[in-house]
Parts: structure tokens; C-alpha cells; sequence
């Protein structure tokens, strides 16, 4: 087996959104991960193993400084325009930028067992090779899907199913009773929960700070770790 | 107020671990971590401004791609080779090797009031400027301490004090009594703590993982702050 010029480049092109935007793909690497891939639900398009294109051509493909020995080029899998709120505990994104803190919100998801994680538009893509990363293989177990927030909030309070947010002014998380069929929204990592989302909010927690700290906040994968922690222990 | 090259030289050296080492000292940039560095028990040696010193030399001497106004060099506190015991909620870091875990780490101990972060030798030393960047102010805040954690165990433990960790084969850490006074060893990213540390540990705890969860792990940030929130929680 051998890879053609033109299979390079278009790999290589998946380093950008841009180019996974227009071709529907994503990269994935090592043999955890790939293995990860081809044991999901998503379609794995094609694997490329070093014993089989050689050194230099994987060097070419691969997004890390010591590439790994196989590759994997996969599908993202197609979204509804307004995905309907799924049963179970879900989570709702507002914006969040950092890859590194919405693949870790994504692999703590996966450990709590949420059902479902919504990203509004403007949140890092889930298929950034830093979230990717970051998930350990969890972008492959959660499902993710775009939404309008203060949409899909809506529709989970039409339900019954309350939608909680955590607030610097809210009450505390520890006193609450807290409903595993709800959706827990977290903010930016700078502006917390934008007005139209939090409007929605019927239950504003808060995670208590202690001691004479002088900490203003937790960082957002953090605060979404110890929140989900809150909801699923007995 | 002009900046000689000798001194543009010694900040920019800074960025390395070795001329940190040699100088015992570290920068931090921004209104607020230099607001923080001054408010701090800290000796800030120097304050450079953007007003003072021209663009060109502010961007010579920032470590960051957009050159804040304001830049700090601070003296690291000198250590004793093996602190005592504090009291209160303590925290051991058994080879921590990521920058960005690290200061996490210190900005969620600093939220939920843990008294001293001890460090192993090997994890990534806590003036590395991504560590400073993810503690968000903490560094300032939370004391630390290199240790040697094996010994630093043993102590808590004749001091009556128990010593927690977190395995995977642990038992429930929601079910079990947790003492304010004792100490939480955390373990390395990918090997968790290492056996000498293990075996000074006298409660194995478990965060369980919930739903049909395939995830293997908790990233070690989020994992620390779900133990302490847990300590924490009346």
C-alpha cells in the first residue's frame, strides 16, 4: 500500500477547520485512539499504518512532533439542525474556547455517564485535535451536538426537566436537590453563562469556596467535574 | 526609567527552568497576577512597564505572544529542604508533570482552602510560566513545597493524621469519612502514585464512574477537585 500526494495534502489539510468544515473529516492518532475509532459508532474512513506508507509519509501526515504508527482519517457524524433533548443527565456548553477544557469537560461527561453534551456555535470544535486529545478517546463515547442554548433550555423545561447553571451569586450546590433527568449548563471561561442562556435557568448554583481564599473562580472543567460529582453521588 | 540589554537579557533567560533555578527568580505579566504578585507575602523584585520602557522592549521581555503592559520579576520563596506537616487539608502532587494540570491544581486547592500543596521532585516545577498562567493568581496564594512524599507521609501519619489517595481499585470515596485534617496524595498523569507513595497511604478512595462509561480515567485536576469538594462538603 502506498499514499498518494494528493491523499497527503488533504490529510494534512485536516489540521484546520476550515478544510474538516469542508470534507467532513477528522484525524485521529495512536493505537489507543484509533482502536477507540474503529470500536464507535463513527465511520472510520480510512487507517494508515507507518509499516505500510513508511517513515517519511506518516511524518508528513501526522499532527504530533513524534508521529504515532497509525493514523486514522474519520467521518463526523451528522448533525440535526436542533437536536431533541435526549433522556438523562445532559450538559449544555456556553461558549466554551479552550480545546483543552472541552475535552476534559467531555471525558469527565463520560465518567459521570451524561447522555448528551449541546455546544452553542461559538464553542471550540469538538473535533479539534486538542479537544480530541484532551478527551482521551471520550469525543468517541459522548455524543455531542450544536444548539441553540436558550432553545433547547426551553424544551427541557416544557419537559419538566429543570435546567441548572452554576452562578458566582447562586446557592449552594451542596443544599440543592439536584434531578438526574436535568441539563447543567456551564459558562465561559471568561463571561460565565450569556444573559438569553441564563434567563433560562431555573435552579442557580453555586460551588462554595472555603477558607480565607482569595480564588474568584474554578477553571470550567473543574466547576463542570465537581457539579456532575454532586449530581450522581448517593 | 530605560531598561538596559543586560537586563532584557536576565528577564528573557527567565523563560527557562535552568536561569530560574540559577537567579531564584520568575515572571508574571498583566495588571491583575502583578496587582497579585504586590498584595502577595512575595518579594517583587522589579516592575517593568510598557510606559516606561517603550513597545519594542516590553515585547523583548514578555513571554506572551500579545505583550501585556505590565511585567513582573519575583523572587521565589526559599525553601525549607523538608517542610513540616501544616495543618488543616493538605495536598501531595506525586509527579505532576503538566504545566497546565499543575496550576489548575493550585487554583482549585486555593478554592477549596487546602492549607500546602507538597510537590515530588519530579513534578513540573510551580514558576514554570504555564503553571503561573492556569493557577489564575494562586501561586500567590497557596503555599507549596517540594517533599519528599514517602517521609512527608509517614509524618502525617504519626501525627495521627490520615494519609488518602486515589487508585482505581479503591473504595467509594462517597461513602467513606474524610478527615479535615488529613492529607490527599495525587498521583502522576498516566502511572498514578508510585508504590513507595502507596504504601504510606491508609484509605484507598474511588471516585465511581457512572452510566455505561467507557472512560478509563479522570484527568488528575479534576480528579483532585472532586476529592476536595468531597472533603469539603457538609
Amino acid at each position: 500500500m502506498s499514499i498518494t500526494q494528493a491523499e497527503i495534502k488533504q490529510i494534512r489539510s485536516l489540521r484546520e477547520k476550515k478544510f474538516r468544515d469542508e470534507y467532513g473529516l477528522f484525524v485521529v492518532e495512536g493505537e489507543k485512539m484509533v482502536r477507540e475509532a474503529l470500536d464507535s459508532a463513527f465511520e472510520v474512513v480510512r487507517v494508515w499504518r507507518r509499516d505500510e506508507i513508511g517513515e517519511a509519509a506518516m511524518a508528513r501526515i501526522s499532527q504530533l512532533s513524534t508521529p504515532s504508527p497509525v493514523l486514522a482519517v474519520v467521518a463526523r457524524p451528522s448533525q440535526a439542525a436542533m437536536p431533541d433533548p435526549e433522556p438523562g443527565l445532559c450538559l449544555a456548553l456556553d461558549g466554551i474556547r479552550d480545546p483543552g477544557n472541552l475535552g476534559t469537560i467531555l471525558r469527565t461527561a463520560d465518567w459521570f455517564g451524561v447522555q448528551a453534551v449541546y455546544l452553542s456555535a461559538d464553542c471550540v470544535e469538538p473535533y479539534n485535535p486538542k479537544v480530541i486529545q484532551s478527551s482521551m478517546g471520550s469525543i468517541f463515547r459522548v455524543r455531542t451536538a450544536t444548539a441553540d442554548l436558550p432553545e433547547l433550555a426551553r424544551r427541557f423545561r416544557e419537559a419538566g426537566r429543570p435546567v441548572y447553571g452554576t452562578f458566582l451569586d447562586g446557592t449552594d450546590l451542596y443544599r440543592r436537590e439536584l434531578s438526574p433527568e436535568g441539563l447543567v449548563v456551564m459558562g465561559n471561561e471568561a463571561a460565565g453563562i450569556r444573559p438569553e442562556v441564563a434567563a433560562q435557568v431555573d435552579a442557580r448554583l453555586l460551588i462554595p469556596s472555603f477558607g480565607r481564599s482569595g480564588a474568584e473562580s474554578l477553571n470550567v472543567a473543574v466547576a463542570t467535574a465537581v457539579t456532575l460529582s454532586e449530581f450522581r453521588r448517593r
